[in-house]
């Protein structure tokens, strides 16, 4: 908010020429309140060539405001302009009943937000289409930061968000976004604008879920591993084991996390398959569970490239951390004072080869997955394409990091001797969800079973309810 | 398919209040067919502020349809307005000339894809302009998948493309589209739209070209290194070196391959100054082969650096791997039975430090590289910095990575002794075109010839044909 | 350049019928000059539905133009059309003041640019408005090239500038640019042209600060850490220790880079906080060097993360090289020939695997805002997620980078043996400025500072000057 005035100070020197050549005809925009954001815009508006009129309680007293605008009474404000933007708190509102007289037919746009999500019964705009009737109100603005619009600095977005009941007035607005350089965005009408001004309140909505079940899942495995790896060995061999907590045990919960979040990505895909295939019709909405899981996939996977990332990272400097470096020592001192030979085994190779291999092929997908999953490169292929790499892909990874653990299991996979009071290896655990996704999946394309899928998606139904419909599949897209 | 659907119900309820403020004149589109994308627009559009009518065969049966919109005969529906959305396969396009006389002067939107590239001899918006005389057909919304329109999930891309030939009802299209939040491209006239029909069926055509190549390179140079590594060994000395394949071997053919293609995006640019400096012209059409070539640069470059990566993984996980972790092992202890000494060699550390280095820095100059090739940055660099980066930093990073390689082959480089069936090493043959391009480039800017170069790419010609165009050349942008 | 053409030249033939069904009216726009670009131009707008005349000195000679286009002389041209793109450089505008009457009225499209930033006192827009008096000039595409127009290959910026003294005019140039598939950029009246111009003339300007601040911090680093590391040694021991130069020394230098760095990015928030404090009010610019400081955090960021990146990669390196393979195996070798214990040690175990995993979850978090600052992710958050990341995660990281660090020095961090000719190590002194940060912003986020700045920050004034603006600190936004 500072910012935003220091910068602005500096620009409106340099504001004033932009509108010298002022023969041609410029559109008047008039801004109520004067406050940072008020001004920011104000400011940001003249120099994309707009005339402003500021409306203030107090116009004899504004100052520090661009010294190309005029600043009058409210009314005398709003009789300049068709526009009316008001940047003032929605509880000091109640002054514009007055003004509804010289407001008629005019365009309000209101730009202010709350505090809280729904912290009012109805939204600011709302009110206010309430309060002054027989005026155009559209919401817009409300997610433009006063410090970026005069720092030029829109690192966030560039969208903003519009509703309104007016079409025309919509239009108006939209036209001032545009040439203020921002991207404007119509959510439909002014019921839309509860939405809109909690946009901004919001703090990842789609993230929630994903976050808090991966804390969740880390939670869980940390103490699975402390117990098997820490506490164990305490009660019956009384070692400390501790020094295995800072890296060696986040090094066996974050791939489990990783690989158990990349199957549940894939997972609510092959339940609604088998709901499909149950039902036999896919005209029936899934339960709002499934509908939600599938929209917040591209989080889950997301995360679970985050702790992929972290497992390399941690498996990488293995061979720089102390306790391996001294175990390693160990051991080639015992072997030459002991004399044991230690034959090279072709096979222990070929494991260890195989699992490393497998599991950085699989990374590498990981990688290429995440990166197309990033806005402006999504933006650049085609639906077919996206589809290409988020499923085929996407199964290939998942088929990748199994095959990684289940190789990295090897001989030692479901041998009793590594059970820790009846706890098997955690790796193990992490494998249910993975095998089972694969497996279903593996059974839905096959062929007899892939084509029913097919004729349901495309419109076909066992028990045909709606006859119009079906009939559609044929002929409409 | 069927999430459209399942979203559309739980939205449908909402999406009525949003039309409840219809006091203002709300532009009215028609659409016909009631096909899961119909259905879907149409909910979009009433969203956003749109009054919509469906045009059916059998309007009494439609069900499922947002409840707002109206359901008519089609002929009824299309006087209803100016703009009609056809969402009907082109195989059933036939009873629309019976409505010609209704349809005439309107604008016809042709939403429809084919199974297969070029599966007629005309695209379907021609057809069915030829059909409909008197119609303004524009191409658009191919491109949109229902389930995207209805979830908002709409991460594969917002573009609509857009042709046709009557620039108002284009202009109205793009108008709709804009308003539903998504980003219009102006295509030209409805020649484009075979292209644009074509588009949506096209699996990464950009990159099938550098796909294919990497491919042989990889089956080459394995194939070439199985035979030195694993197949000689077993004749000669009957030892089995199988291990070798899931780690060391591709790890010898990643690096060829992310050099060989580094250098085969510089190749180009090279190929086309010679050609130039032969020719003594810039006013001839290069080879086909050429310009494709060059157009296909970028992804040639990034599968490199998809290479280089898979590179740099495989080796940092050398000392993880149980052979290098038993051969060390086993080194130490025969050097301690035999009691031979190994004095530390000051080159050697200097080599191995160097060519590591090296390879360091040229992999992080080509994630820059690769960094500024996304869309979304290199959007926000101009012209003169982009070609900074890709051309200067990309040549620095094609030295780097030569020399990190020449420095690894180090003494040994052409050593007889390394020849096995008369092969030499892999690496030698991937120095060829890097340094080939290298060479060329470094005469290139040699001062007298590059003098030549610029004077040719400025419009100067050695034997000026067209009188004008080098005249322009001193005058005209 | 030359591709400009090769490519025109081929699609020249397609581009006929694309305008065949001309039975619509086109509008037709004039392009004076027949350059590469003028005649690029041409073409694209050609194909995106346009009319197009050349205007050119020598029309009977003019070759190579797409046939669709007509050449006539300029002042024939200028009749035909509204708009006039002068394609032509500004030494050769003369010609126009000849055509003033033919141009009055009229849009003139300047698009030319200069080859120095500056070279002539006004902007080429405004000499040529100057020129020609009674015309509308607006300036357009100078930051695009002709060889993206027509190879489609818009890697670089979409974005087209736009500023004129006309909002009309500039409405049409803006059209017109939309329709081609590139986004106009309103920049204001003509006295922005100037910026403008100067635009594809720059350099990365906003990384040259970061860039040079990097460069000088590497270099003091480097140095002294060759004066402790290689000097030192040789001249009190005479060891040769420049083997240290390739891997170790950067490595020492890198991390303290990328540290210092990442706290010069938040030093700027928290001397602002203090300015704003001590002066108690908001309504104060800052000093211009605080301004522009925050103006780059980001790139500075950025290159810390650069940094960060090859710290990660030269110490993952680590058990690759021959120095340490050499010095490992030399004391094992050592250790059995002298038979000394050397006991495990759980503290040292936990020192050296808090320390690494501390710096890989920095590093991680570092990332993770390294990929929030791509354009097109932090356009997708709101505000205050985008505040979110960049502040709370972006402090988290400088917390565990820091602490990192503190760890790493473990028990030797202030030790005097570690003096070297009193200088301490190099980690030290990187430890000053974050160190220095967190504590004030530890300091600041006590209740009763952060109250007080929360209250200026909301416009509270401690001596109230402008009576209004704190008036308005509480009713406008």
């Amino acid at each position: 908010m500072s910012l935003a005035l220091s910068v602005m100070e500096k620009t409106s020197t340099d504001a004033s020429p932009l509108t010298m050549h002022s023969s041609e005809k410029q559109e008047t925009v008039c801004i109520f309140g004067t406050g940072d954001f008020g001004r920011s815009l104000g400011l940001k508006m003249l120099q994309c060539g707009y005339s402003i009129v500021f409306g203030s309680r107090t116009p004899g007293m504004s100052s520090l405001l661009p010294s190309d605008a005029e600043v009058m009474s409210y009314s005398d404000a709003a009789q300049k302009s068709d526009i009316i933007i008001i940047t003032i708190h929605r509880e000091h509102y109640d002054f514009l009943t007055e003004l509804t007289e010289v407001l008629k037919g005019k365009i309000l746009v209101d730009v202010s937000n709350n505090l809280k999500i729904n912290q009012y019964p109805e939204s600011n705009a709302e009110y206010l289409a309430q309060l002054v009737p027989g005026t155009h109100v559209v919401k817009a603005f409300n997610t433009i930061s006063a410090w970026a619009l005069q720092s030029g600095a829109l690192d966030a977005s560039r969208q903003v968000f519009i509703c309104g009941n007016d079409s025309k007035a919509k239009q108006r607005v939209m036209d001032v976004v545009r040439s203020l350089g921002l991207t404007p965005l119509d959510k439909g009408s002014l019921m839309a604008a509860n939405e809109i001004e909690n946009y901004p309140l919001q703090l990842f909505p789609m993230w929630r879920f994903p976050f808090y079940l991966s804390a969740v899942l880390c939670v869980f495995f940390f103490f699975y591993c402390v117990i098997r790896e820490v506490i164990y060995p305490y009660v019956y061999e009384k070692r400390d084991r501790t020094f295995r907590l800072p890296i060696s045990i986040p090094n066996r919960v974050f791939p489990i996390a990783a690989l158990t979040l990349l199957a549940l990505v894939y997972l609510p895909g092959v339940v609604a398959a088998i709901l499909q295939l149950y039902r036999g019709t896919k005209y029936r909405r899934f339960p709002d569970w499934l509908d939600h899981w599938m929209l917040c996939r591209k989080q889950l996977g997301l995360i679970a490239l985050g702790f992929a990332f972290l497992h390399v990272l941690y498996t990488l400097v293995i061979p720089i951390r102390y306790y391996v470096r001294w175990t390693s020592n160990n051991r080639t001192i015992t072997q030459v004072i002991t004399k044991k030979e230690n034959p090279f085994s072709t096979t222990n190779s070929w494991l260890s080869d195989s699992y490393i291999a497998l599991g950085m092929l699989g990374f590498f997908l990981f990688v290429v997955l995440g990166i197309t999953s990033l806005p402006s490169v999504s933006n650049m292929v085609n639906w077919r394409e996206f589809r290409f790499v988020q499923s085929k892909l996407g199964y290939l990874t998942l088929i990748l990091c199994t095959a990684h653990t289940l190789v990295y299991g090897g001989k030692r996979f479901l041998n009793p001797s590594n059970l820790v009071w009846y706890l098997p290896s955690a790796y193990v655990i992490a494998l249910i969800i993975p095998c089972t996704v694969l497996v279903i999946k593996f059974i839905l394309i096959l062929p007899c079973i892939d084509k029913t899928l097919m004729r349901i998606r495309q419109g076909w139904e066992r028990n045909p309810k709606y006859s119009e419909s079906s009939l559609n599949g044929k002929t409409d897209i």
